[in-house]
């Protein structure tokens, strides 16, 4: 286990009919700028138990933040909020909407450009304060103070994360799962199995209490997916899911951990060149970086294979691969297409990601081993 | 799962080196409290760690917080802070002097006799800032808001709960524990599988995620007990011990659980009135809320032995005794004495145990079942 600091200031509001405590969480003399996406809120009722919780409020509202937020549409945001005094930030929606929050709510401070946070010139120092309404459970967003932000024009897409972008306190209510589509929920499924992944998935280093918990997120996960997935879920499920993704990035099974994180950042190429959904980028991506990189992800292979799986004959090598093969199979489980040939992408993707990967000097994964080199033999073994 | 609300503020700085930490953590104007123990952290190095550390800082030191901290003894440092303009408590030690730190935090703020926050007759308001450097683990105290007090003069011993008296931060050096006797090792280890038992073993409430991480906690202190005490941990034990014991109560695996905490109450009062150490008194008192309660814990006691112990065979009810058996076992394995007679008590203090339960209008566990009535039986049958 490595040394380790950990603290997470936000307030996590859970639980059926909890919209209704947002006034209880703002002072009313407050000026609120509310985040949302395309209007799907405004179907599945979290709109209007929003604005009832918020009656009395001043309350501005700004749509159309998009699945992977992009910095032109969030600096719209940012302008309104230099301009209009605004005390708080509140994200109504999934994880693009609160990233793209915490990226306004950074700007919003900041005399340069924002952009500055996404491309290492500039580190945040302080942000507006910002709280959450969750409507679709993946990121983790709301309750860690990372973003992914995007730029169309220039086809990148970032992360930055800092203490002063954790929501003050999120508000998840279960029920607001109801009318997701089954491609969200998948989506969700996997970003919160590899985001679990990314900080369990490197060798054993001694982080026992958190394996086990990492380990629990994914037999939940394994669990609860074939009734999210046929559409047939209860109350109970879409809690246990919801609470399952929140605690899957928010910081509380990564204590002591030495993390990876190389399938997300391969798998945000593919994203940012292609438009593919970032779970979908995921689920073709890690079965990649598991096999290139194997040797020395041997340990925590096998003791993932066996908790979690089952799998206890054979060679390690053997059960690593069953290990790996019964992910893959879960990911197509859930309606994933696992491979880059599924979504015809082919080499000349490859060697773009490759090129780029070496401009920028990335190395990436546990103790930078994912060379740009290694990133084409992850790619190639993924076609 | 129930609806709930979460929330922990304290900064956890883990690892070997970290009390080197302080003075990055601790402002260089602030007049502080030293508060300790009995003087073991002058054996270990603590000490010396801390003073180093907080060199050039203006530091009053206060001695002699005892296992299970006595009013009268804490009031004589709530009295320091009220006439020395105390800004900050630093409590170096165990969970005792955690807790009484907690409890001189707050009643330095608060007007009338703050024993009335045990005995329920006011609630905390306000406390001054306080963090801790822990030297034992066991209590969870360097991470939530609790605090156990005890008031010899009366033979009671009651707890509060505040949002106010989180810890700031608290340092954790596994480094700490290398001297710690065995039966201070053993009692921790109890208390925290006690925790865990508190928050876990009630009833399936569809608390999947939350049962997987105590039933990981369980299995870590299972796996980690015998070299613990043996003697020869290496520092990887004892740091996963030490994140073990701050993970079982600090509120993560507690998330939309229905708790019990009826060991707890009843044990407090063989502590009270025998001075017998607090996880004595749960090693011993659990069997017995186990067995008595067992109808109404059956499915979480199948689920625990299948899951912890990996006992599949027999009826519900084998299975359920059989996961008590090897509980029993495990405490005993530790060092633990389990029956009331081992300790020489008997049919007075369980009629007195009774007696005030019945004046208190107690009634414990999950849903209040534990009438003063069961109580009884509780206690006859780890007699």
């Amino acid at each position: 286990m490595n040394n380790f600091e950990f603290q997470n200031p936000t307030k996590l509001i859970f639980g059926e009919g909890t919209i209704a405590k947002l006034a209880k969480n703002i002072d009313k003399n407050k000026k609120i700028l509310m985040t949302c996406g395309g209007g799907s809120i405004k179907k599945n009722g979290v709109y209007d138990q929003v604005k009832e919780a918020l009656a009395g409020y001043d309350v501005t509202e700004f749509w159309g933040i998009e699945a992977n937020p992009d910095y032109a549409t969030l600096m719209k945001a940012v302008e309104i909020c230099k301009t209009q005094n605004i005390d708080l930030l509140l994200a109504v929606g999934g994880g693009s909407v609160i990233d793209g929050t915490k990226f306004i709510a950074a700007g919003s401070l900041y005399e340069g450009d924002p952009w500055d946070f996404l491309s290492g010139a500039a580190t945040i120092q302080k942000a507006l304060p910002l709280a959450a309404v969750l409507t679709l459970p993946a990121t983790g967003s709301e309750m860690n103070g990372n973003a992914v932000i995007s730029r169309r024009e220039t086809g990148e897409k970032l992360a930055f994360g800092s203490k002063a972008t954790y929501p003050q306190f999120s508000i998840l209510d279960p029920n607001a799962l109801r009318s997701l589509p089954q491609r969200q929920i998948a989506n969700g499924i996997v970003d919160t199995y590899i985001h679990t992944f990314e900080q369990y998935m490197t060798f054993d280093n001694k982080t026992m209490v958190m394996d086990r918990w990492a380990e629990g997120l994914l037999q939940t996960l394994i669990t609860l997916a074939p009734s999210l997935i046929a559409g047939n879920a209860d109350y109970q499920t879409y809690a246990n899911y919801m609470l399952t993704a929140t605690m899957g990035l928010n910081g509380f099974v990564a204590m002591g951990c030495v993390e990876d994180w190389s399938t997300h950042s391969i798998g945000h190429e593919l994203t940012a060149m292609h438009g593919l959904d970032h779970g979908v980028t995921l689920a073709i991506v890690w079965p990649g970086v598991a096999r290139v990189m194997k040797e020395y992800k041997m340990d925590k292979l096998v003791q993932y294979g066996e908790r979690v799986w089952g799998i206890t004959e054979g060679t390690n090598e053997e059960r690593a691969e069953k290990a790996i093969q019964a992910t893959e199979e879960f990911f197509k489980s859930v309606g994933m297409k696992i491979k880059l040939s599924d979504h015809n992408i082919g080499q000349e993707t490859i060697q773009r990601i490759v090129q780029r990967f070496k401009e920028r000097g990335w190395t990436l994964g546990e103790f930078g081993r994912v060379t740009p080199e290694k990133t084409e033999e992850i790619l190639n073994a993924v076609l």
